[in-house]
C-alpha cells in the first residue's frame, strides 16, 4: 500500500545530509549557526529549500514578511513547517528540523506517487532577535503582530518594513502576508524538544498539549554614577549591584517554582559602561512562563516584590516596561489525536508533554486553525551549538508526521501508483 | 606687596563663568557633557583655554598626543594644570576646574605684574574612554605609555596615531609629546576631591599625600547558552547568575575593606544576550584600588577567591584577564609642604588626604618631577552631571595654588609692580 511505500521512503540519512546543509548558511566564526531573521542568510536558507522541493512539483512564493510558501494540490491543504532562523550562535536544529521534516513528508509522498495538498511553510524571523519581535512571520501571516512591529528598527536603524522590502526586493505593506484560514485543514509543526523530558523518558518523539503562555518585560534601575576609587561604599547608588540582586532573586524565585513556571534574565546592561565608573543605571529583560496563567503570574509577581524590596533597600528607583504577555494555548484535541494516533501506529510510545518555548504554531491556534505540535527528543538543550537530535528519531518523527498529514488531509489524500 | 594683589585678584565669578563656558563644550542630550579624549570637543576647549591665556602673554602648542602647553618666562617652569576630557555623560568640574584654577593663577599674577616662570598644561584623554588607555596625554608626555597604546583603536576602528594626526592636521610620532624633565621645577594639580572627606570634616581644600595604587581586569565566565523556556534549572550553566553573585561579592569585599581598599564591576556583557537565551558567556570589569599594596593585593585575591567558588559551586570555568597594574604612588614632601604652607597662610586648615582616584599627577611623579597635588572639596561625586565644587572654594583652591607655585617657582618670581 501507498503509505507504507511513503513510510519506508522517510530517509534519516537524507535528513541528517539535509541539516548539515543547512547549517553551512550563516556558520559563525565565533561558533555556532547565526542566521538571523529577515537577512540574507535567512533569505539563503530559504532558496535551498526552495530547491529540494522544486523537483517535487511544489509552487513556491514569498509573503510580505518574507515567509517561504512551497505548495501543492488543491486548497484546502495541511499546512506543515516551521522557522529557518537562529538565534546568535545558535544550533543546526531549533526550526530548521521542522522545515526539513515537511520536506522529507513531501519527499516520501512524491515517492510514494501519493498526491496530498500540502503547503510548507517556512515562517520568518521565529527568533526575534534582530526586531525583537519573537515569532514575527506566523504573527504577520495570522494577523496577529503586535502594533508598531513593522516600525521597529534594528540597531543600525532599518525598520522591518524597509528590511523586508529589501529583502523581497519589492515594496511590501503590513497586511501582505495575511493568510486565508479557509484554505488550511490544518497546522502541523515538528520541533526539537529542547528540554531533556523525552530524553528522561527514553521516548523519541512527543505530542504537545500546551504551549507556554510568556511575558516578557524588561526592568530599569536608576542609581547613581561615580566615580569608581573616589566614592565610599557607603555614599554609593550601584545600579549594578542591585541588579545583581534582581538576577539571583529571579532565579531563585524560578528554582522555587520547581517546573511549574520558568523564569530568566537573558539580557543585561549597565551605563554608562566604564570599568571605572559605579553603574548608574542598569537594565535586564525579565522572561517568565508557565503553562499555568496563575503560576505565571504568581512566579512575575513573586520577581516584581522582589526588585521592590532590594531597589527600597539600596534607595534606587525602578521601573517596569512590558514587552509581550501571552496566554498558554492549547493544541488542538484531533491534531493532538492525529499525531498520537500515527505514533501508535508507528509503535512509537509518545508522551503529551507542554512546550516551555513559544512556538509559531501557537499563533496559528489562536487564529483558528486546527494546530498540533510534535516533538523530537534533543540533547543539550537549544538555542547554542550543541544543541542535537539523532537523524533516526528525526525520520521517526517524520514518519509521524507524514501520518498526521495523511489523516488531517482526510480523503484529499490518494493514492496514484 | 604684589603676593597680596595677586591673591585679591583671584576672582570666585570668573572661576564659575569659565567652568559654566567649559562645560557649554561637549553638552550631552541625553544629560551631562560628553567630551571625550582626542575629540573635536576635547580640541574646542583647549581652544578656549588658549584664547583666555593669550591675553596674558601666554605661547600655546600642542604636542603630539595633543596636550596643550603654554608657557611663559623662561625656564625651568612650574607646571600647572589637568585635563579637559570628561567620562561619557560627565560633569563640569573633574579636569576642568584645575584647568581653570591654573588659568586664574596666571591671571591673578597677570593682574598682581608678577612675573613667575609659569607652564600651563592640559593633558590629553585622562579618562580614557575612547580608546580604553586613561592617563594618556601625561604619560605619553612623560614616557609611560603601555606598549601598543598609539595603535589602539576606538569602537569605529580609528588608531589613536590616525585620532591624533586628524585632531592636529599633521603627522604624529608616538615620542612627539615627549616632556623635557630639565625644565620643569615641579608639578601642581588642583582636582576636585571626587571623594566626600572634605565635606565631612567641613575643609575647602586638602593636600594629597599618595595617590592610590589600582588594578584593573576584566573576568569572564563561560557557562552554556541555552533556551530560556525549555532549560530547566537544573540543567543550566548560567553565566549572568553566576556573574551576579561574582558583582556581589565584589561589593561584599569592598564593603569589609571599610575604606582600606574599594573595589567595582563598572562593566557587564553576556553572549548571547537575547532575552529568551540563559546567557551562555558574561564579562565583567573588575577595578580594585588602595593606597596601600597589600590591602590591595589582599581584596583582590578575596575577590578572586569569591569567584573561583561561586564558579565551582555553579560548574563554570572562568578567567581573568589583567589590564592595568599601578602601585601607588607618593606625592614629593616639598610640593605637599608648599601646598600645606599655602594653606595655613590663607588661614585654611587643609587636611592631609589620598587621592582614590588615578592623576596624570602619578605619571609626572613618576616622571622625577617633584609632584603635588590640591585636592577642592566636592559635593555628588564626580563622573556625573551632579558633581560640584563651589566657586568660594575653588578660589581658594587657586589661592593657595598661587602661593605653592610662588614658593616653588623660587627666586624666578619677581614684582614688576
Amino acid at each position: 500500500m501507498g503509505i507504507e511505500r511513503a513510510l519506508a521512503a522517510v530517509d534519516a540519512d537524507r535528513i541528517a545530509e539535509r541539516v548539515e546543509a543547512l547549517a553551512e548558511i550563516g556558520r559563525d566564526p565565533a561558533g555556532g549557526i547565526t542566521r538571523l531573521g529577515l537577512t540574507d542568510e535567512e533569505q539563503a536558507a530559504r532558496e535551498l529549500v526552495v530547491s529540494w522541493l522544486k523537483p517535487l512539483g511544489y509552487e513556491s512564493s514569498q509573503d510580505d514578511a518574507g515567509n517561504l510558501h512551497c505548495r501543492v494540490g488543491d486548497a484546502p491543504r495541511v499546512l506543515v513547517g516551521s522557522h529557518l532562523d537562529t538565534v546568535p550562535r545558535g544550533g543546526a536544529y531549533d526550526g530548521a528540523l521542522g522545515v526539513i521534516a515537511a520536506v522529507e513528508v513531501a519527499e516520501a509522498l512524491h515517492q510514494a506517487e501519493i498526491e496530498l495538498p500540502l503547503h510548507l511553510v517556512a515562517w520568518t524571523g521565529e527568533e526575534g532577535v534582530r526586531f525583537g519581535t519573537g515569532l514575527f512571520g506566523s504573527a504577520a501571516a495570522c494577523g496577529l503582530l503586535p502594533q508598531g512591529s513593522w516600525e521597529r528598527r534594528d540597531p543600525a536603524g532599518r525598520s522591518v518594513l524597509e528590511a523586508a522590502a529589501e529583502l523581497l526586493g519589492r515594496p511590501v505593506r503590513p497586511d501582505g502576508a495575511a493568510l486565508d484560514r479557509g484554505q488550511l485543514r490544518a497546522y502541523l509543526e515538528l520541533h526539537i524538544e529542547q528540554s531533556s523530558e523525552l530524553e528522561r523518558r527514553g521516548s523519541p518523539v512527543g505530542v504537545v498539549e500546551t504551549i507556554v503562555g510568556l511575558y516578557h518585560g524588561r526592568v530599569r534601575i536608576d542609581g547613581r554614577a561615580d566615580h569608581a576609587g573616589a566614592t565610599a561604599m557607603r555614599d554609593r547608588r550601584d545600579a549594578l549591584a542591585a541588579a545583581a540582586e534582581c538576577v539571583l532573586a529571579v532565579e531563585e524565585v524560578s528554582r522555587a517554582a520547581d517546573g511549574g513556571a520558568i523564569a530568566t534574565v537573558g539580557e543585561i546592561e549597565v551605563q554608562p559602561g566604564a570599568q571605572n565608573v559605579v553603574p548608574g543605571v542598569a537594565t535586564f529583560s525579565l522572561d517568565v512562563r508557565s503553562v499555568s496563567p496563575e503560576r505565571r503570574a504568581g512566579a512575575l509577581a513573586g520577581i516584581l516584590d522582589r526588585v521592590e524590596r532590594i531597589c527600597d533597600r539600596r534607595g534606587l528607583a525602578w521601573q517596569l516596561e512590558g514587552l509581550g504577555d501571552a496566554a498558554p494555548v492549547p493544541m488542538s484535541d484531533s491534531v493532538a489525536g492525529a499525531l498520537a494516533a500515527a505514533c501508535e501506529r508507528l509503535g512509537i510510545e509518545a508522551p503529551r508533554l507542554p512546550s516551555m518555548a513559544g512556538h509559531d504554531a501557537q499563533n496559528l491556534a489562536a487564529f483558528g486553525v486546527p494546530t498540533g505540535m510534535l516533538f523530537v527528543r534533543s540533547t543539550h538543550g537549544s538555542h547554542n551549538p550543541d544543541e542535537h537530535a539523532d537523524a533516526g528519531d528525526a525520520a521517526l518523527g517524520a514518519q509521524a508526521l507524514l501520518l498526521a498529514c495523511v489523516e488531517l488531509g482526510g480523503s484529499a489524500a490518494s493514492a496514484v501508483g
